[in-house]
């Protein structure tokens, strides 16, 4: 554990390289971190919920860090505003590299010392996938921070996340799941969140889901046939948020009205959009609107579910390619229960007005994704890596 | 039919009766529509889906009125927008009542005619539960804008729709449901909206629902334990809520600081807050928070619904009070197809972000409410006849 | 004076008549009042500021009405906000003229008492003239209001307040002035408001000032050369509201984009628009511009007083048609003071970004106007009667 | 010329020493940009202004940097929105460093060249005053960056700006000015910005200036006297900026609450208030309001420049220490032309809604200050180093 511990600490600095500093402080938008913040809080994490936990007396490395790097747990006192994060040009960060390192070194000395505490290795068994939460999140802020500015910057010269490419719609086949009662959600026998349990019976009907992600060429068809433009595609608070923000393509896409030209910026910069490959970084209203312009439906969340665990191939296309929205709102599960203390607020809280998508993507850390795992945003959110998986029912 | 369309529509300018004209204009919030409108509104859903559909060349009473008094259906053509219907001085009431009786006639010649046209009767049935909800929303409406007014005029003056005393808390049961698959949802035997179909099974484990609904008593003791100031008890957004509309009660509460003196504004003005009353007009945030500061939580609406169907006293109860908030998201039910035609545009776009309410209230017209009726609204609304019905996990 | 009184209080009611109910209710824009609130708000000036003060142990006729229908004197207590008068419905119209003719009989009484007082005939004066101020409000209101409605509704059939056609600009003739110092602004000798004085010395450099207003036909020619999208033309607070407000003619012009078939709304309803009227209903910024485009300038409100003063005939032409917009922002007069008391917040609190309007207009009462008087406006108002005179710099 | 170009393009990075990386890329708020903008906006002026224009077929460095670093001039394209400056990570620090050495030599060897050209000279001399008022500002912009920073980042040891201690309150003089004509306002002998001129006369009424600016102590008592709670002290956007901003002390005041603590944060950090400085980093709405508790008033434009051009002493006094607020819109003087071409935008579209500052403070680029010089704010802003100086009335 101690050695998860520490190649994923040594991880999510590793994903910075190539950063300029001035890459790690902006925040473009509210809801996205600048990645100097994500290598604070997460330190922060280690301080307020395993040193101060653990170790008598704990000095704070500086007490006014307990405000600045809470994300959002109240009962952990005051927390700074988030759509102000881009405001702190302090700590700088290496500054804040210095922090990570005597933490890790004051986590690595009690991690020796508790190693038979079976209470310790849950929580540092947390910190390390809180962290590798984290990790994904700089991704998508990574992604954001570049792409909003017009010199078009380059994360990484050669696409190491591949994407899979996706079977074409031709070729698409359909898993069919029999109507009956199933299980779902996670059991005690590994870790998991709070969220994903506990495990239950769930009765689903007849339906298939595509084993494959809907890609560019299909979306084009989408917005070729004035999808964007037909309110009875559209939930309601869909349809206002298009023409509100006058969203007309999917975030990262560039000249979307000059068909030949569609661009899209990626983690190698502006590069022509290629048709085959999977549609990305849409949001739940979009997704929706596309199923239901395609005569077809979102899974639901225990839908897909149950095709994973049927179906490992699936699983394994998903997982490595992009989160996709399911149809279910993020509610507590039957006889839910909140992690204890200040872990309360880890999930429970955010259990409203949000969609759970499923699957993983290329941008999660290998290892961190379960069958029973629930990501969830809400209906307008773009920046995470999220595409469309397609339902049916079945007679 | 024609009869209760008579019935019916007689019974919306009688709910007005009372009132001054000033009364029937004002919107003192975008969701809070004038009397005036309701009365238009429901006169133009008949113009454009009965008598526009079927009478050849039909021309409009007035063409304006088709954008003025379309609620939200784009297909429909524009509309005017929500938050500004307070703005329209014209037409005036009369105006309005006059157009109310040559529609009405138009109608009635045609439902003669049509009498034996199922298609007809299907439709007709429907403007009628249309124009019941209006009802509902009107006395909504009303009760909004004369509590907005320092002068607290008065509805009525005796409470005509009497509340049914709850159960005092020592003497509150617990009604049980054992593990197991249920159905729930209308099937096609009797008139039903799109969205309370179609009829389907779930899985429900070990519950109980409580037989009455939690009193302004109970409530009183929440907010003396600080229950608005512990963040601890409330949804992420919920708090966010508190915090930036800075509430401290229900909404019709006044002076709630001074524990002797809290009145609550009634359709019979400002009157003493009546202990034993079941607390009413709050939100799912508040309803959420209450629940869980008192260790238990809101029932699923399937669970209602089945506890609904079991116990013919527990409607009775409910139905004549208040709507009573539900855990559950408003969700498509399973193969769920919404209305045909413009209509598809009556439920089914707003499942987003809103919570399901069951069990109607003391406002909804006599016979329109059945087990499978969804209400719903969105988590910080408040001014509708809500209210909070306590379940438990159940071994 | 008491007869005077009297005349001015009636023709307040007086011009509400051919006004609905529901007319007088509405707000549409936070500056609109309702016209049911400049009556109430005319008779709470003559309790707060006469009776009251007048009378010993006054007793309100309605305790409430001091909150409700004080404007923005903090001085004297809480007021409603002004942006939500129209979500009052209550007192009534009905109900206010009551209030007014109670107050009025209470007045009347007193000043009989008090006719030899020079003290109170002087604050009957004030409050003489601040009802007149009010009559102006008023029937900018009312426009604003009818206008708002897309069933165009009539104020009056035939245009009482007749237009004086301005010349034509061939015939545009030029007054000049020569540099000097001049004295502008109001002795003791009448009755003037406080922010008209006091009399004071300027210098003013040889300029000319136009004898008549631009016109309808003049303004297009500035649409017509895209003057509404030359950043050049605008001051850059201008430019920024015309974006953001998508403004692209005089506030009343209906389909300025099909040149043939411009209306207007007028209170005689929708009508053809009369391209030798002057332009009317403009906002600063829209007068700046046009004069920047014409190679010319607004006056200062000194010139234009100068001006005023010395050409009697132009004074005529001016009062009995439109505002004229001034450069000169609004600011006290060298050695200015406020009225006493509670008065002191009647003109001089809002000398902070606004500019002065000087000639009268023909919805302002007779007798009302001065040569000194001092009207003003922020920079993108526009529902006052209000229009363009061109200056320039002489050699 | 040359060298002193030279030596202002110098000291604009000087001025970024010590300060990291992250502070030169943060954006609190829209009026404050970013160091690195600073750095490369006064380079794109070279470009655009000089470069472009003087030299044939000219290639911009990066054409992008074209719309980038535009800050508001319409005529020359468009301009990334003011408020995101702070999303832009790149270009780097380093990579705009690199930007400025290109241009400044292409610079150098055109002034070279044209080193007869007085039409260059002219505008070389115009873009060191340009880059002189950046200096300024981004001085202002740094104090507001690092002030927000709850580390209180100090951005140099020693106040080399040493502020002259002004007088104290016992030893306050006036500087008395008698009636009469004056001419104040740039004649065309030396180098001044548009907005400054023409030279032109005005009348003055008999008045007198105080010699030293407002302290500390004195604001102080204004605050304790509940300053900010009497609305009859303020101008009515004033009361309600107090209100809605929650304002209870000057910018840059910590604790205001606690009397004996009271700090004020500083470029060398926190630091205890010290009372016998002059107050700094106020409104126009809080220098009217102490001005009218005071019973005084602030001086005009017209007064203020008046006084410095009769007593040298003064003007030594006030600027090297605070801008002084006038009562002055911020209005063109008559017969006002703007610059030419593009340059029209430089000060003439801003006079509309701002008060101008006289006087020039410790952060005004030594020799960049003129009696005539007109700096112009918006009555709420205070991040300028902005201060009081006190005028009367004289009979």
């Amino acid at each position: 554990l101690i050695h998860r511990f520490e190649a994923t600490r040594k991880n999510t600095v590793y994903l910075c390289e190539g950063l300029e500093i001035e890459d790690m402080v902006v925040q473009p938008y509210a809801e996205v971190s600048p990645p100097k913040w994500h290598l604070a809080h997460t330190t922060w994490f280690l301080e307020e919920l395993i040193l101060n936990k653990n170790k008598n007396h704990y000095s704070f490395y500086n007490e006014k860090f307990r405000k600045l790097f809470n994300s959002y747990y109240k009962c952990l006192g005051e927390h700074w505003v988030q759509g102000t994060r881009g405001t702190l040009s302090r700590p700088t960060v290496n500054e804040i590299l210095e922090y990570r390192r005597i933490i890790d070194e004051l986590i690595n000395d009690l991690a020796i010392k508790e190693k038979e505490n079976s209470a310790f290795s849950q929580i540092l068994e947390l910190a390390i996938n809180h962290e590798e939460q984290h990790q994904e999140l700089m991704l998508m802020d990574i992604k954001r921070i570049l792409a909003e500015n017009p010199l078009h910057p380059v994360y990484q010269k050669t696409n190491q996340n591949k994407i899979i490419s996706p079977l074409t719609s031709n070729q698409r086949c359909w898993i069919n799941i029999s109507e009956g009662i199933y299980e779902i959600g996670a059991d005690e026998s590994q870790f998991a969140f709070d969220n994903e349990g506990p495990r239950h019976k769930v009765y689903l009907e007849n339906f298939s889901l595509s084993n494959n992600l809907v890609t560019n060429s299909e979306y084009l068809e989408f917005i070729e046939d004035h999808g964007y433009s037909q309110p009875k595609l559209w939930l309601s608070l869909g349809w206002d948020w298009v023409k509100k923000e006058k969203i007309i393509s999917p975030l990262y896409w560039v000249s979307p009205n000059e068909k030949k030209a569609i661009c899209e910026f990626t983690m190698q910069g502006l590069q022509p959009l290629k048709l085959s490959a999977p549609v990305s970084h849409i949001s739940y209203f979009e997704a929706d609107a596309f199923a239901r312009w395609k005569g077809m439906r979102l899974p639901t969340e225990a839908e897909f579910e149950v095709c994973a665990v049927k179906n490992k191939g699936l699983t394994d296309v998903f997982k490595s390619q992009l989160w996709c929205w399911t149809k279910s709102h993020y509610s507590p599960y039957p006889r839910y229960k909140t992690f204890a203390g200040e872990l309360q607020e880890y999930n429970g809280k955010f259990m409203c007005n949000q969609f759970v998508l499923k699957g993983g993507c290329m941008a999660t850390p290998k290892g961190h994704y379960r069958n029973t795992y629930r990501n969830f945003y809400g209906p307008e959110q773009r920046w995470m890596y999220s595409g469309i998986a397609l339902a049916k029912d079945e007679i």
